[in-house]
């Protein structure tokens, strides 16, 4: 028969389970992070080999191949460290199963490679390959956040993800400049698609800035040197703003390309650092909560010699006791005053982990946008027989061409989901 | 090096842990409400026993004490099982913290039995002791039913805590009707209290006719004998319609504790057909994961001997593949056919686990009323230095007042939170 203490100390062995279990999907998210950054890379080089006829960057593409495949080692050996110890995952089987759809993505890399290196794809076919996979991946990464119970970390791993969706959208702008500038033109449609990519990745970054606190904002506006930035609007500008059809230099190509890298390179830097803070933030909260269990389960200890007192003070009608300030080394309450302190760290935890899961609420709000775009694309593949790829599309073409966010459209479909004809018959 | 299959295995683990997990916390409410019950009548008895001088039911609360000791004992095994294996609970940390709320109330049950035996409470101070104790049993329930991450089964269990939060109301409704005939007279103050209490069972019954569909709230409401309705209306208006201050016949009070109790009971039979049905349910669920686990796994022995293949599949640009109809017992797929069918069930399970999040979502959005109403109270709590109670009874009596729902009082107290005096110090 267990006393109260007890439960209060298996409430705190919970929190430590979850704390842990965060800090292992913190670096997950960390090395998953690192080999989007190696795929980002590969992307960009495969583009400009491509469109420029296999006359650039084949040197570098076999290069950058061999530092995904060192990434992509590290994040299947955290996938299987995962898989090994799954208990008290929190959404263990959501995150496993976004794991299971990007694994033969990773499996098949090897023959997109031969294929881009036979130069038998386009670029915009090479580059959506490897938007297929890194989206998989930034899946997972939201798993990871969307399941994290404590709201502190939850906080950084929304503006990790957050990042992670800017970067990745600052990549794709890589690519598909540096196809641009290497075809030597620029087409109406491409232009619409690469402004659309500039305004999705600045909104990805003021949610970042948001939840990752007001230091992390500052190093992330100073990390972006203004010439840079500068430079790399000029050449926005040349591409975006002439009238379809111009004539772009090809030279240009490597320009934007080592303009867009530095950038999206210094973003890594960020992102480690941010890394490096859930880290910190895991270590320094399991570490407290040890630290309380340890004073739990010593006073659970001295509780066992009390025992036989009359319990009452639960159903005192006063107010919760004021228990003198606990000193360091001081003898351990009894009685009637040990009851009544009990009852008042029972009370204080309960209020804590409340305040914990409202807080929790909040950020989890932020997580629901994208929420809403996928189940709005799930809604148009099973009425319109769609894959996941054009039911993306599709509504991203609304999007641009009502000027409107992805999210709003995303209401949209949902609010009309009745009007759209019944499911056809397979 | 693990493939996609072993992650979808590894989140059909997840689930079925999850799976086993709400097996055992539906069991532990099906046991609070047997022990909820017990409590229910002991507090009954009380209420008679006291405010009759002591004349009245001295020996059934004797007998009642000794059923209450056998559901607590059950309750206790429940907790202390559960805290023995706490791995893949959803909410652990909430859920014991709110055992630990609870238990030293049950080890002041002793105590307050004996001041009752002794008459050195008044009816209405020993009803407050018990409504407590069920409130802190219901609240180990709520969050039973917060943490569910099945939505069938979250569902169930909402309108188990529902059902048993209206029963309760109706139980407390009991109580204050006794002591009201028993005391021979009835006050403007209780009359109100009276008429809000069943106001609040009516709403909860709503609530849980609601969530737990057409067949179970036919049942219910087949379950409420039209007589006994009547004569318990009739009572109702003898006592609260009447003007204050008229005399009340003692007799009645018998006459009354008996007919509320045989609703209560009749309630009772309900809770037990629901805690049947969740129990089914979590075995249906559990045997058809279990299943689908088996399969799985003969897949992926299978695919050992398939390895080599190269994968391409993943970045085909075309729909998901319509696989062929799986014939039991037929030759599994192999090559491209496999790799197809494998991405096709990864697409399946990621789909249906995405469905689950929404209509989960959805059935929580349910518990969110009283989340607000406890919200509110810990503001007062903190900011007015109020007791729970206090707290409570502040909400309660502004509800009654101005004719509003409790969680309507809550949204305003929330929403002029920044008008509150600061905290006080203390």
């Amino acid at each position: 028969m267990k006393s109260g203490l007890s439960f209060l100390i298996a409430a705190l062995r919970c929190e430590i389970d979850e704390l842990d279990q965060l800090a292992r999907t913190s670096a997950l998210v960390a090395t998953i992070g690192r080999l989007v950054h190696a795929l980002q890379r590969e992307r960009g080089l495969s583009n400009v080999f491509l469109a420029s006829g296999g006359c650039r960057f084949a040197a570098q593409r076999a290069e950058q191949t061999h530092a995904c495949l060192l990434a992509e080692e590290a994040v299947r050996a955290c996938f299987d460290r995962l898989e090994a110890d799954a208990s008290g995952i929190g959404n263990g089987a959501r995150l496993f199963s976004r794991i299971a759809w990007v694994l033969p993505g990773l499996a098949a890399l090897p023959t997109l490679r031969s294929r881009i290196g036979a130069m038998e794809l386009s670029p915009a076919d090479a580059t959506a390959a490897f938007v297929k996979l890194v989206s998989g991946l930034l899946a997972v990464v939201f798993e990871a956040a969307d399941g994290a119970t404590d709201p502190e970390i939850s906080r950084l791993l929304v503006a990790m993800f957050n990042f992670m969706q800017g970067k990745e959208f600052a990549g794709q702008e890589r690519a598909c400049g540096a196809a641009a500038f290497a075809s030597g033109r620029n087409d109406a449609d491409r232009q619409q698609q690469w402004l659309h990519l500039i305004e999705s990745q600045e909104r990805c970054f003021q949610v970042f800035v948001e939840f990752a606190g007001g230091a992390m904002g500052e190093r992330w506006y100073a990390n972006q040197s203004p010439q840079q930035l500068a430079e790399q609007e000029r050449m926005r500008r040349i591409a975006c703003a002439a009238p379809a059809g111009v004539v772009l230099d090809p030279e240009l190509s490597s320009t934007w390309f080592d303009c867009c890298s530095r950038r999206i390179d210094a973003m890594q830097a960020v992102e480690e650092q941010l890394a490096a803070d859930l880290r910190l933030i895991c270590e320094q909260k399991t570490a407290r909560a040890r630290a309380e269990l340890t004073a739990h389960e010593a006073l659970l200890a001295h509780l066992a010699d009390d025992e036989g007192t009359p319990s009452a003070a639960f159903f005192d009608e006063s107010a919760p006791a004021q228990s003198p300030p606990r000193v360091m080394g001081a003898a351990p309450p009894y009685g009637r005053q040990l009851e009544r302190s009990i009852l008042d760290m029972v009370q204080e935890q309960s209020l804590r982990l409340q305040a914990m899961g409202e807080e929790l609420d909040t950020v989890r709000a932020a997580l629901n946008e994208r929420k809403l775009v996928e189940r709005a694309k799930g809604l148009l593949m099973a009425h319109r027989r769609l894959s996941e790829e054009e039911a993306h599309k599709m509504l991203r073409r609304t999007a641009m061409s009502q000027g409107r966010r992805l999210v709003e459209v995303a209401e949209s479909v949902l609010a009309m989901a009745e009007y759209l004809p019944p499911q056809p018959v397979r």
